[in-house]
């Protein structure tokens, strides 16, 4: 599906001109990378692309789709105001993560603005043919990174060293950016979900928890390993991150499409409670990804969407011990018609 | 000031409990790093703090302040209402960066909660000395990057290529982030203000703009320079870069205590106007920046703002010709009582 198509679906599911305010969702309709743009659909009319005059050569190269692009100067409310006014002027939806300061400005200039959940985000819960090549693509720059990282995994090594060269490694690559800040968790401080990586070494005995990914063409990778550094002497560890792969077995079989989400983080989290491990999952199973690193549909106890296939999501059980530490193992799955499909290809233990 | 004496001022400023989720105002009043946390925020009692399961030994760590550490499942804002029901009940302040959708939860379970511009972002706006200091920091680490990197703009190098050993000096550096995405542009994509770094060549006789800036304990630095590849031959090149240099000095006199924001946007486009060259110059001269990279006051045509003693802005004056080029000389300086200081020390030209 391009650019064209999605945007002529979106029209068709609108019944009044829509204001795209999230940047990832302007992305996925019109290709513009840039930090500020607004797109104004209309259900019957080609749309308008508003953006101030850093942005307007820029627009020009990266939109994809028919536009007419207006310059904005600081105002920008009011000149979105203008044009809703000249074509239409009833009733402006905008997607619901628009700021209530952002809308009130609206409101004060007259303009019957109604916040709604974006049908942007419905359109993107599911990936099609180009968007899971470029989530391959993104995997894959993430995996080779790792591999180049690897050697430096060693006894000594600074978190944040590790964390820096995966990181560049990445971008050397051809990632764009990283998808989300780099964990890279030594010792005990695994047991910090999401730690930032600081000045701790890794110590012989301990190992290395890293989560990290890459964008590649705007689209984000999300893989959770977890590394020895030398022989472990924690009794627990083989165990546990036994149980984890296990519980990730668990998981995928779960997912197909027609299942609700919430039901395959249920089934992970039920299989962790008889292993007594269920009191140190604290957080969600996992969640879609695609140019967001964290996206619909959730799978959490409150995930009530129902998988559909082409939709990507992580699958990623983790403990967390305080005093001991954590594990975790995050895959990324493609979810098909009667099962799903592991997109990434690394070990899962090491 | 250090974290409980912010604290203490905020409480002062605001007549009903404040919710705080800009996750900038929150590290500002707390500490607290991660991605995800609010901060209930009472006149006249300790405050509550909530986050997941992720972030819950994290916060332990990292709050600077006395506050009840809350651990929310998925529905953090009935958590938070309990709370705010059970402490008090009337009237809830919400910063107005918070979502419509955010707000609107709130609504539904009959929550009085009233959106306003946050008090945190006009306590943020003047930097206190410790502020300073890590502003100095960060640009250090910004400018010896440069310094490191500098010798890698030559004939043949590619954008991309550029942005990365810049970016990897800089977190080798001690930065912890870039505090944006790196802008490296040459030749003629220069003109595009806000490029994305691509594999576009630096070629002989072109020029390559790079603005960067490092994010190190939180704060962030933002410069821009352009650098020559051997002899510029493009006659207007020392020209127009003499003329911008000329609108850095004219806006600096213009920077002082007392002096509205817009005053000195208004000196600098005027000099350039006079130089016939204004009509390039399509963005504000500058903006505030600290925790955040572009935070108030705004140095724009808008900008209302009487300048204080201990705000830090940029002054950016630039010029943008389709076809050609463009070029840009960014500072960071300090406003003062009688004047300003450029915090930054790299050379305006090479």
């Amino acid at each position: 599906m391009n650019f064209k198509e999605r945007l002529e679906k979106l029209k068709q599911q609108i019944e009044a001109p829509l204001l795209v305010v999230s940047q990832s969702n302007l992305f996925y309709l019109s290709g513009f990378r840039g930090s500020l743009g607004f797109l104004l659909v209309f259900p019957e009319r080609q749309p308008f692309f508003f953006c101030d005059g850093r942005y307007i050569l820029q627009s020009r190269e990266e939109l994809s789709i028919e536009a007419e692009i207006v310059e904005v100067d600081q105002d920008v409310v009011g000149s979105i105001c203008k044009v809703f006014f000249d074509v239409c002027g009833d009733r402006l939806l905008v997607e619901d993560v628009a700021s209530v300061g952002f809308v009130r400005r609206f409101e004060e200039k007259k303009c019957s603005i109604v916040p709604c959940p974006s049908p942007v985000n419905v359109l993107r819960i599911v990936k099609d043919e180009e968007e899971i090549a470029l989530l391959k693509k993104a995997i894959a720059v993430t995996e080779e990174a790792f591999q180049d990282t690897f050697p430096l995994i060693v006894q000594g090594a600074k978190e944040r060293d590790i964390a820096i060269e995966l990181e560049y490694s990445m971008r050397r690559l051809g990632g764009e950016d990283v998808a989300f800040p780099t964990i890279v968790a030594a010792g005990e401080r695994s047991a910090l979900p999401h730690a930032r990586p600081g000045y701790h070494e890794a110590r012989k005995g301990e190992w290395v928890l890293i989560d990290w990914g890459a964008k590649v063409e705007g689209y984000c990778a999300d893989l959770t390993r977890v590394v020895p550094v030398q022989e472990i002497r924690t009794p627990q560890f083989r165990e546990f991150l036994g149980i984890l792969r296990e519980a990730q077995n668990v998981a995928q079989e779960h997912i197909r499409e027609g299942v609700r989400a919430q039901e395959v983080d249920f089934a992970a989290r039920e299989f962790l409670k008889k292993r007594g491990l269920a009191k140190y999952f604290t957080h969600g199973l996992g969640h879609g990804v695609g140019i967001d690193v964290h996206e619909e549909p959730k799978l959490g106890s409150q995930g009530e969407t129902i998988l559909q296939r082409g939709m990507v999501v992580t699958v990623e059980p983790g403990v967390y011990l305080p005093g001991w530490g954590g594990l975790r193992l995050e895959h990324m799955v493609l979810v098909e018609e009667k099962g799903c499909k592991i997109l990434d290809s690394l070990p899962e233990t090491f």
